[in-house]
């Protein structure tokens, strides 16, 4: 282990692949040899580490072989396909995607709340979607202190959450307004620009979309509260980095004001500020770039006597992936 | 009245005041003499009124001498000084400041919900706030459907509520970013290019703000509920113009879908777009302009039997400002 580790970043030219190696190095994970994986049209490419200059490969035969841990972002499908690759020729995966969440006999980790879970697994280990991340950051503390009974969340998601492609379009839009020219849609399905949309991954049952979905099953199993009634609804706003989440948290036991601040403030990789007073309150522009999630606007709900509301924000691409799944990587490696 | 009404606006600058002209015009309001008030800064400019240049005033003595309707969109310091002026020089007043709101012997009106209440006006019918009227629009029809029990309402607010300075801040900011300059906040308290911000008007007790505590106090007034439980969040979000509002609503009975849908749908002023399938929902790009409000992603909440989350969107300055004013006013006149 002095020695380091062989580690494998698989989709390393997309956002939350830039995001791990930026964060692999702040964090002197203790890396060997670094192997850059991506999709074909990448190949060729290469990506910087330590200011070593790494060309990009395409996953193929013997890709993983003497790999120790693997970090997957390059989307479902290729994990789906890839990952048991990985693990069979010995290889720790932390997945990104949503291929293995909800596989029972994948942990679903944030190691902050139940590090634990990690121990159980098989090969693989999951890391949530980004805005399930942000929201159960202050949802646990907050279940300590009062026990759940019902999650109204809705969410306020950057642009970077889809990707580099994302980010491209809201500055191509934003560019084409400020020359006066029309603002066409690409990769979004309307214009972001100036908009909000509230329609992030697919339709489903019951008029719920994907990531709506995955808010409530994620939450629900990382919590280990198979049943918490969770209520979703998420929106795509134009903000290049940082989710932000309106949580209105219903629990069995009254938690004041205080003892809420009290459980933030102590828990770890979370942070208070609510200082209303002093216009103190999180935002994606001062929490991009930060490894923490911010809660402020704690208030008690004035329409039901066990119920808070707060406002949590996260970098997405930090604690929201990338940095989530360096910090498994680093448990399953202890 | 076939010869038509004196009709007086103050704060005729304003985006208010320049959407109340548009839409007197639209509406073919009776017209008779336009007196164009604002504040001194703005005396000598010109306001456009069915073709006819008019001069802009400053609100003096006799100011509303001979004026049959008044419409305030000046502000809360002016609406309580002049409009008591404005009625006993004789006129009606349309106040949509939040001056005389929640006075009890005001009505504060949305005429498709409580146009009655208008007729116990003596000499002043509020307008509530933007974010009120576009909220309450969908909650009426689903109260008389299954019996509001509990709302809570979380918005993302276009930064004309804050007036043309909002609109120029956001632009403002967006061209820096453009021209690759730094961004400086100005007239908002933070960055709104890029960012949103859970904060509009002044903090109050219990760490809610002015603008939350409208939105409860107005949609209990308005719908005649007195002890509606409302739990608000609000927030700003770098859009021109169209307030988004998703809504999670409680009722005493089951409503479902359908039935909600067939409620929205049949109720004047709010329409329909919830064929997600289709990739139709409302958003602010596409409701600017409109008069109606827009209903879309209506589903069974799935964390409590009787409630259903809903998104709603409308022009503030038009359904959610002018429009309501000139509805108000038009009652008013019959």
């Amino acid at each position: 282990m002095a020695a380091g580790l062989n580690v494998a970043v698989v989709g390393v030219t997309g956002a939350v692949g830039q995001t791990t190696l930026k964060i692999l190095e702040e964090r002197k994970f203790p890396v060997k040899d670094l192997r850059a994986f991506a999709s074909e049209r990448s190949v060729g490419k290469t990506v910087t580490f330590k200011g070593e200059t790494i060309r990009v490969e395409k996953v193929g035969p013997g890709a993983f072989t003497g790999v120790d841990v693997a970090f997957f972002s390059a989307g479902s499908a290729q994990s789906k396909e890839y990952a048991p690759q990985a693990v069979k020729a010995g290889a720790m995966v932390v997945d990104k995607s949503s291929a293995f969440r909800m596989d029972p006999s994948v942990p679903l980790v944030v190691p902050e709340i139940n590090a634990d879970a990690a121990r159980s697994h098989q090969g693989i280990v999951a890391c949530p979607n980004c805005t399930t991340i942000v929201t159960v950051m202050p949802l646990k503390p907050l279940h300590e202190a009062g026990r759940l009974r019902r999650v109204i969340a809705t969410s306020y998601q950057a642009v970077s959450g889809a990707g580099v492609q994302g980010v491209e379009e809201l500055a191509r839009q934003t560019l084409a307004w400020a020359r006066g020219e029309a603002i066409t849609p690409k990769f979004f399905d309307h214009q972001i620009a100036f908009n909000v949309i509230p329609h992030i991954d697919k339709f489903g049952a019951g008029g719920y979309t994907g990531e709506e979905m995955k808010l409530v099953s994620e939450v629900r199993k990382i919590l280990d509260l198979p049943d918490l009634p969770v209520s979703p609804t998420t929106v795509r706003v134009p903000v290049f980095t940082a989710h932000s989440v309106a949580v209105n948290a219903e629990t069995e036991l009254k938690v004041t004001c205080a003892r809420a601040r009290e459980a933030f403030a102590g828990f770890p990789g979370l942070r208070l500020w609510d200082e209303p007073a002093e216009g103190r309150y999180p935002m994606p522009v001062t929490v991009e770039g930060q490894d923490d999630c911010f809660v402020g606007r704690i208030r008690e709900d004035i329409s039901l006597p066990n119920a808070l509301n707060f406002w949590v924000v996260g970098d997405q691409l930090r604690k929201g992936a990338a940095l989530n799944g360096v910090q498994i990587a680093e448990l399953l490696i202890r």
